[in-house]
C-alpha cells in the first residue's frame, strides 16, 4: 500500500490495521520515505486520533524497527521513566536502592535537549564516569552490582527518532497516542520488563490536566500489558522544582545528600514511591508495604548510598564523591536572589525555571552544545513557605560569562507571592497500580 | 510569527489573520521552507478547514507570491476555468467564438499531467503552432484576433506550485479551500476581471457530488469577487466523455468540426453556455439570451471558425487544417471496439475511460513524458443509446507499439450495458450567476 494511501485512511478517520501501522513505523525508520509525508500523517493522527489497539501496534512496531534488547541481568529487569520536569533526580535516588534491594535496574538514558541535562549527562559531572560502555560491560556491572546507567545503546526504535524530531517543527508533540507510542516504543526495545511511569502534572510538566495526564499514563500502560511487560503509573506534582538543587552537578550532590539520609522532602518522596513499585514489578517485594520497609530500610544502613559508590567505581568514576560532594565541580561564581518583599510563595512558572538552566549553560539548545556540569541553582523556598524581605530565596551558581541578570530576572519572575497561604497540593496526585487497579 | 505557530493555531481551529495567511503563502514560495512543516500545515487545513475570509486571503496572497499581471487587449480580459474532464475541448470552441462576438480572451493554459495534454498540447498538434510567445507578441494577438492561447508566462503563483505538489503526495487534494485558492491564484494572478468557471460532476470529474461541486464554485466565486473580479459558473456533466473525441489531434479536429457546424451535441452546448457567460462578463451582451444568439451567428456565419484560422496562422501554425483536419496528425492504427451483447449503454467509468487515452500516450504521467499527439479514441455511442452486439462502440487511434489489448479491455470495462434504459441526466446542472444569484 502506498503511504498515501495510508495517510488517506486516518484522514478519513478508519481505523488503521496492525499491518498498515508497521508499513507506516518502517516508513518512517526508512530515510527514503519523504519527510512530508511523515508529516502529513502525523498531523492526522493528532486531529483525528489512533484507538488503545492502534497506538499499541504502532509502538510495537516502532520498536521493531530497531535493535529490541533482552538485557540477560539476573532477574527482571525493570526501568522507570519520567515525562520530565525540573530538578528530577528521581533517578540517581531510586537506581541504587532498588538494586540495594534486590532489583535490577539498566537505565538507558538519552542526553536530550532541555533545560538540564538528562541522566546521562548528570552522571557525567563525576569525574570519569563512563556511560558508553561496550553491552558485555554493562550487563556485567548490572549483574553484579544490580544497577548500571549507561547512554542508549545500538539503535533503538529509529522509527521514533526520526518521527520525534518531526513532531516538534509540525506541531504535532501534543496528542497523546503519539507521546504513548514515542515513550513506550523505546522502552519496549530497551527490553524492561517492568516499568514503572512518572507522569508530571503541573506548571513544570507537558501535561498541564489530570484528564491528559491520566490519558497519558492510561494509553502507556494500556501499550506495556499488551506487549506483555508489566506496568504501574504514578501522577505526581510538578508545580516546583521536585528537588531544591537544578543542574547537573548539584542535582548529583543532591542525590548524594538524600542517599545519605541528610536530605528528606518531596524528591525522595516520589523517588520511594517510584522504587517501590520497581520491587513489586521486580518481584523483590509482595505488597508496597513490604517494597517500601525494603527501601526506607536501603536509606537508614546506607546500602543505597554504596550501591550508588560501587556503580560509580564500576563505571571508572571517581566514587570518593559519596561521601565528599566538594569533589563534584563548582561553579566560579554564586550570586543571591533576595525576595523584595514579605509573602506566602504561592505558584512557580516552573517551566520558566527550568529555562534559568539552560540560560546559565545547565542545558543544550541544541544537539551540539557543550554542558557546563557546575552550574545552576539552590532553591531555599518550596510553595507554601513564607517569606521576608531580604531572606534568601535562591543562590545561583554560574561562570563569570554567564548572563547572570537575565538569569536573576527570569528566576525572580518564575516565582510569585502572595498574601494568602497557598492550598497545599498531595505529591502523588494518582496511581496506576500494577494490577490495574487506579487510585484517584 | 514562526511557521509552527502558525500550524499549531489551524491545528486548534482557530481562524487564521490575514497576515498569518500570507506568512503561509510566502513561506510556501520560499524554498528555504522545509516541506514537512507545509505538509503538516495542508493537513491541518484539510482537517479543521477555512472560512470564506480566510480561503479569499490565502488565495489572494499565494497570487502575490508571483507576477500580477494585467494585461492590455483592448477590452475586459475574460478567461474560463474547468475543473477537468475527459474529452473536454470546449476552449477550443468557446475562445475563437467569443472573441468573434467581439469578447477579448488571453488564455493561460498549462501542460500538466493527466489522461491527454493540456489545451496547450492539444494546439501543439497542429503543425508550426507555437504556445510560447513573448508577452508583447500574445497581447498584441489577442489585441487584433481577439483571441490567444499560450502557455504560462512568467511565474504565476509559485506558492500554489509547491503546495499543489504537495498535496498530491499527502492525500491533501480533496480539501474545498485547497482546490478553490490552488485554482483562482493563478487566475488571479493571471489577470482577467472576468471569470467563468465549469466545474464538472460526475465519474470523470474530481467532485462526485452536487453539494460538494456547489461549494466548490461558490468558494472560487466568493475569492474572485472579494478580488474585485466578475464571477460566474456552471456544474455541468462529465458522466461521459464530453466530446466524443479523446486525444489531441482528435480533440483538434472535433473542436474544428463543432465551430464548423457539422457537429452538435454535449461539447456544443456546454462551449456556447460557457460562452454566453463571458460574453456577459467582458461587456458585450446584456443578457444571456443576446449573448446566445451572438454566439449562434457565430457559428453559423462561421466567423468563430475564421476566428480559429486568425488565431492560428498568428501564433505559427498551419491555418488550412480548419479546412482540411486530415492535416491533423493522424495515428498509425486504428482499432475498432465492437459491442459483445445488446443492451443500453447506461453508465460510464470516465476516470477510467481518461486511463485509456493515457495508457495510449495521449497524456503525460510524468513531467518529462512525450506525448503522441495522434493517439487517443472516438466513441460512437453516448449514454441512454441502444447497442446492438457487434456494433462499433469506439474507433482506437494508436500506434502500432501501444499496448492496444490493454486499452481495448480498460474501455470496455469502462462501459456498463443494461437491459433498461437510463434515467438522462440533465448536462448543465446548475449555474451560478454574475450577480450571485443561483439557479438549481
Amino acid at each position: 500500500m502506498a503511504l498515501v494511501d495510508l495517510i488517506a485512511d486516518k484522514k478519513f478517520g478508519r481505523e488503521l490495521t496492525d499491518a498498515q501501522l508497521t508499513e507506516f513505523a518502517e516508513a518512517a525508520a526508512d530515510l527514503s520515505t519523504p519527510d512530508y509525508q511523515l508529516a502529513a500523517m502525523l498531523m492526522a493522527i493528532r486531529l483525528n486520533g489512533m484507538t488503545e489497539r492502534e497506538t499499541a501496534a504502532l509502538t510495537m512496531a516502532m520498536a521493531k524497527t530497531g535493535d529490541m534488547l533482552s538485557p540477560d541481568v539476573g532477574g527482571i529487569p525493570v526501568d522507570k521513566h519520567s515525562t520530565g520536569g525540573v530538578g528530577d533526580t528521581t533517578t540517581l535516588i531510586l537506581v541504587p536502592l532498588v538494586a540495594a534491594c534486590g532489583g535490577k535496574v539498566v537505565k538507558m538514558s538519552g542526553r536530550g535537549l532541555g533545560h538540564t541535562g538528562g541522566t546521562v549527562d548528570k552522571l557525567e559531572s563525576i569525574r570519569g564516569f563512563r556511560t558508553e560502555l561496550p553491552e558485555e560491560t554493562f550487563l556485567k556491572i548490572a549483574r553484579e552490582v544490580g544497577c548500571c546507567v549507561v547512554g542508549q545503546s545500538g539503535e533503538l526504535a529509529p522509527a521514533d527518532k526520526r518521527l520525534y524530531a518531526l513532531r516538534d517543527v509540525t506541531s504535532t508533540v501534543d496528542s497523546i497516542p503519539l507521546i504513548a507510542s514515542s515513550i513506550m516504543s523505546k522502552k519496549l526495545a530497551g527490553g524492561a520488563m517492568g516499568i514503572v511511569l512518572d507522569v508530571k502534572i503541573g506548571s513544570g510538566a507537558l501535561m498541564k490536566t489530570m484528564e491528559d495526564c491520566l490519558a497519558l499514563a492510561r494509553a502507556m500502560c494500556d501499550i506495556g500489558r499488551r506487549a506483555g511487560r508489566q506496568m504501574a503509573a504514578l501522577i505526581t506534582g510538578m508545580d516546583e522544582p521536585l528537588g531544591s538543587h537544578v543542574g547537573n552537578a548539584l542535582e548529583v550532590k543532591e542525590a548524594i545528600d538524600t542517599l545519605s539520609g541528610k536530605v528528606k522532602g518531596p524528591l525522595l518522596d516520589v523517588s520511594l514511591a517510584l522504587g517501590a513499585q520497581m520491587l513489586l514489578l521486580g518481584g523483590q517485594a509482595k505488597s508496597a508495604d513490604e517494597a517500601m520497609d525494603s527501601l526506607q530500610n536501603a536509606l537508614q544502613n546506607k546500602s543505597g548510598l554504596n550501591k550508588f559508590k560501587q556503580m560509580i567505581k564500576a563505571q571508572g568514576g571517581d566514587e570518593r564523591v559519596t561521601e565528599d560532594t566538594s569533589l563534584l565541580p563548582r561553579a566560579e561564581q554564586v550570586t543571591r536572589l533576595l525576595a523584595e518583599k514579605d509573602g506566602y510563595f504561592s505558584r512557580m512558572n516552573t517551566e520558566q525555571a527550568g529555562l534559568v538552566a539552560q540560560v546559565l549553560g545547565a542545558g543544550r539548545m541544541r544537539k551540539d552544545d557543550v554542558i557546563d556540569p557546575s552550574c545552576g541553582y539552590i532553591l531555599f523556598k518550596r510553595i507554601g513557605d513564607y517569606v521576608k524581605a531580604g531572606e534568601v530565596l535562591a543562590e545561583i551558581h554560574h561562570s563569570p560569562a554567564a548572563p547572570i541578570r537575565q538569569a536573576e530576572n527570569m528566576l525572580r519572575e518564575a516565582m510569585t507571592f502572595d498574601a494568602v497561604k497557598p492550598i497545599s497540593q498531595k505529591l502523588i496526585r494518582a496511581q496506576i497500580l500494577p494490577d490495574g487497579k487506579e487510585i484517584l
